[in-house]
C-alpha cells in the first residue's frame, strides 16, 4: 500500500487511507459477520477451522456478508460453503460487536433443511454434531463462538426473544483471550 | 480510480478492486448503518435531511457505524450528531438488508437519557417530535425509515421481541421506492 496516505478528506471528521496517486478514499469501515448455530435435535453443528487463524480450533460456521447478499443468505453460503449443509433460517440468535476488529456479527438459529447433512468445506478440517456437553469448550476458536452457544444453550429450541449480545465481562468485544472452562 | 482493476486475487473466488500498482485490494464489504427509533411518550424523533440523498425528506438519527464502535455507541453517535439527542438503548428493533445498495441495518429503539432535549445537527435541517398519526408518510427519506416506524407501531412501548426484518414485499431490500401512504 505504498500509495496510500491518511488524512483527514474534505468535509469528514475521521483519517480516512487516500491513494496519493489517484486520490481513491479507502474507507474501512467495521465488517459484517454472518454465522449460524444450526441444530438438529440437542446437538449443535460445528467446524474445524483448516485455515489461520486458530487453525485446528472449533467454530461455527460463519463468515463475512458480501455484497448483494442479504444476511440470511450470506448465512445460508457460509454454511454451505464450510460445512456443506444446506439450512433454514430460523431468526436471529445473537448480534455482537467486536469493536476490536471492526467487526460486528449476526449469528442465526438454524436447521437442516432435510435430513442432517454435511461434510467438511475447504476452509474445514472435519465438521461434527455435539451436544452440549460434548462440546469442546477448550479448543473454541474465537470468544463469539463462546457467546453464541451460551445464547444457544439459554434458549434452546424455544422461542427466540431479543437478540443476545455481548456478555457483560466484554461488553464492547475487546478482549482476546477465551475462557476454556465449559460455562455453569 | 484510474490504477484499480477488477480481478480474482489468489485465493478468492470473487473479482476485486486491486490497485495495478501497489497490489492493495480494496475490499468492497457492506456497510452497517445504525440508527434508533427515540420514543418519548407516544411520540418519535425525526429529523428532515439537510444533505443529498433525499435533502428535504424525513430520517430517523442513522448512519455508517464506524471502526472501533459498538453498534450500540454509534447508535448514540449518529443520536448525537444529527439531533442532539443524548439517548439511552434500549434494544433492537429491526435488522434490515438493503442488498441493493449492500447495506445492513441495525435499528435500536431508545429514549432521552434525561429531558425530551433536541436540535438540529449539522446534517439536518429541523427535527422534531411526531405522535404516529402526524409523522410525514409522504415525506420520508427512504423505504427503511418507514419499516422501522411500522415495527414501533407494532410493538410500542411493550417488550422488544425478535427484531422485525425486511417486509414481505421488498424481502432482499431491492426495490427504490417508497409507499407514500400511512401505513394501515
Amino acid at each position: 500500500m505504498s500509495g496510500f496516505v491518511r488524512r483527514v478528506p474534505e468535509g469528514d471528521s475521521r483519517e480516512r487511507l487516500i491513494c496519493a496517486d489517484c486520490g481513491h478514499i479507502a474507507y474501512e469501515n467495521p465488517k459484517i459477520v454472518v454465522g449460524s448455530v444450526v441444530v438438529h435435535g440437542d446437538a449443535v453443528l460445528m467446524c474445524r477451522r483448516a485455515i489461520e487463524p486458530r487453525r485446528g480450533f472449533w467454530t461455527l460456521p460463519a463468515g463475512y456478508l458480501e455484497l448483494g447478499e442479504t444476511l440470511e443468505e450470506g448465512a445460508a453460503r457460509e454454511a454451505w460453503e464450510e460445512a456443506e449443509a444446506d439450512i433454514a433460517i430460523d431468526g436471529i440468535l445473537a448480534v455482537f460487536s467486536i469493536s476490536r476488529i471492526g467487526q460486528v456479527q449476526v449469528i442465526f438459529r438454524a436447521r437442516f433443511v432435510d435430513r442432517a447433512s454435511f461434510a467438511a468445506g475447504v476452509e474445514s478440517l472435519e465438521v461434527a454434531l455435539f451436544e452440549p456437553e460434548g462440546i469442546p469448550w477448550g479448543e473454541l476458536a474465537f470468544p463469539s463462538v463462546r457467546w453464541a452457544l451460551e445464547a444457544w444453550r439459554q434458549i434452546g429450541g424455544g422461542p427466540l426473544g431479543t437478540p443476545s449480545g455481548n456478555p457483560a465481562s466484554d461488553p464492547r468485544g475487546e478482549r482476546r483471550g477465551i475462557a476454556s472452562e465449559p460455562p455453569p
